[in-house]
């Protein structure tokens, strides 16, 4: 007999599926305990034992607003789903610690490419050694994910605020921008990769698909001594914008030292953009923005370096607010948000 | 210029947005500091120094599936979605702490709602003292809260899982069952409340609108030696199974004892329905099952009517699997997905 009340609103067989999932995601590496973690899913909420501080944050994707299935697989979906929230993490220079996950699954969404999804998040977690240390299922309209991490520091001064930059600070980024934005380009009109050596296109389009979370160079560059960072899901021009903001300081980014993912200016032409546009204002690249002195550049360089990952300084701190490109240079495409706002 | 990636997703003036729900939240009287948190909204993640054990939960509601609009208002969406995560932290003996709240918003649903979404989830918060850390705004096709809870307890071992029921012990309910199911048929169907007490009628409606997530007794029960717990969210039906199983027992039940509220006899005869099966198996009611010595019952029952609540003896724990009713009681209308498993 079906329970008296729709509003309940179980997925059918959930809990099977629930352990359905659950050894899949064991399978693909991710383990569902830690040494923090007493009691995982299953029960009615998890139990740790989180010692010294944590940063938690929640991050979503929504089928139809940020990301469609094609050109997404489910996997590509798990995996980005899980990398963009952990992106958060690595901008608080937290070590990733454990997942919850909560799924909204259309009827159309059948449970072969539950496993898939499953299989991409679980890759990622086991990467990264995050637990999934609980979750949910529910039914729903589109296939909506609802990510909550958990990171951990020693102590609360190790995590990295956005409200530390002070006027005189260089303003460096990690990796390569503008490859999501290329990507995506790609993944629209597959004609833009006509003439585009084929492993530099896939190279763009996985930037878009799977993001990579820089935990490993988020928390080498809050222990080398940057005072802010951010990670950039907006593109930099908005986010060093919340950066400048939440420090009371002014960001001037000297747009032609950008540094431009290899490709991104051959999509940009053949898409009748400019690269600064796709670098400045495409956002997903997930690398991270931080504020740090001078002084203390060169062993934050050796910090990314060690993660696998270039440092580029990118432009300085100043007193005042907002975002100001800096003049004299090429800011054609430059696209920003905050321009008006320059400082004095 | 607009970003080129539509798939960031972004609601329009969301920054605007979340501070105007901030504020509102505030006004609510809801924090969005405490003792343990250091860091709250507006950063990549928020930071806190939980100390000793953390419970945590989540939780979602989806438009369509689990309400709609109306017979709920924005106010008791955002009530019920922050009430049913709390109620895992009080099946915990967890006290509440932390809340992050992920919304999917569909273009229209107004600002406006919006603002009385957050008054209703506010005003909870305020209420059980829990601070809004954190959260995040998209768009979706339908509305969508999911939430993210944090409890916390001095140690780990003073947090109750469903795992500890021991045969002999017995099994009892705070509160009284089935009007969050005779209040779902009220609102669906105005013509049952004719001839019922007009304020009656309004109490069963808002067990299901507004449910109490009963923190205060699941703290009490715990340190009042009970050895498992679980909320009644799907029926006791479902729920003792769960318990059962965690536990490794089975869980037998006397029907006749269930505790119904005032009015959930008069609804089920007019919607020719058995007030059994809207107690046992209509779910919603958000009061706990707890297992405990028959030793500790009365001091059990002094800590819940602490909490403003009865305690209600409904079955025992045996040795076995499942949940059954007792054999030679009135169990007309028994709602039971696994009565088939019945202990030896």
């Amino acid at each position: 007999m079906p329970p008296p009340c729709a509003s309940i609103g179980r997925v059918d067989g959930e809990f099977e599926l629930i352990a359905a999932l659950r050894r899949r995601m064991q399978a693909a590496g991710a383990a569902d305990r830690s040494p923090r973690l007493i009691l995982g899913s299953g029960d009615d909420a998890a139990v740790s034992v989180p010692g010294g501080a944590t940063a938690t944050s929640v991050d979503a994707l929504v089928e139809g607003v940020h990301f469609r299935l094609p050109p997404f697989t489910p996997a590509n979906v798990g995996h980005k789903a899980l990398a963009v929230a952990l992106s958060d993490l690595a901008a608080m220079g937290a070590q990733a610690g454990e997942a919850y996950v909560q799924l909204g699954v259309p009827e159309s969404f059948g449970t072969e490419w539950l496993m898939e999804l499953t299989d991409g998040l679980g890759a990622l977690a086991a990467e990264q050694r995050v637990a999934i240390a609980g979750g949910d299922i529910v039914r729903a309209p589109v296939l909506i994910l609802a990510l909550t991490v958990v990171g951990h520091a020693e102590a609360a001064e190790r995590l990295l605020s956005r409200a530390g930059a002070r006027p005189g600070e260089l303003l460096a980024v990690t990796g390569e921008l503008g490859g999501a934005a290329a990507g995506l380009l790609l993944l629209e009109r597959a004609e833009l990769a006509q003439g585009l050596d084929p492993a530099m296109a896939e190279r763009l389009r996985l930037r878009q698909l799977q993001p990579q979370p820089r935990l490993a160079a988020g928390q080498a560059l809050a222990a080398a001594g940057a005072t802010a960072m951010i990670d950039l899901s907006d593109g930099i021009a908005g986010d060093a914008g919340h950066l400048a903001a939440a420090s009371s300081v002014a960001a001037v980014i000297e747009p032609e030292r950008l540094p431009l993912q290899e490709g991104v200016g051959a999509v940009a032409k053949a898409a009748g953009r400019q690269a600064l546009s796709l670098a400045s204002g495409g956002g997903e690249d997930y690398e991270l923005l931080v504020s740090l002195p001078e002084e203390r550049l060169a062993e934050a360089r050796e910090a990314t370096a060690g993660a696998g990952l270039g440092l580029t300084v990118v432009g300085r701190v100043e007193s005042g607010a907002g975002v100001a490109v800096s003049a004299g240079g090429e800011s054609s495409g430059w696209t920003a948000g905050f321009d008006q706002l320059r400082p004095r």
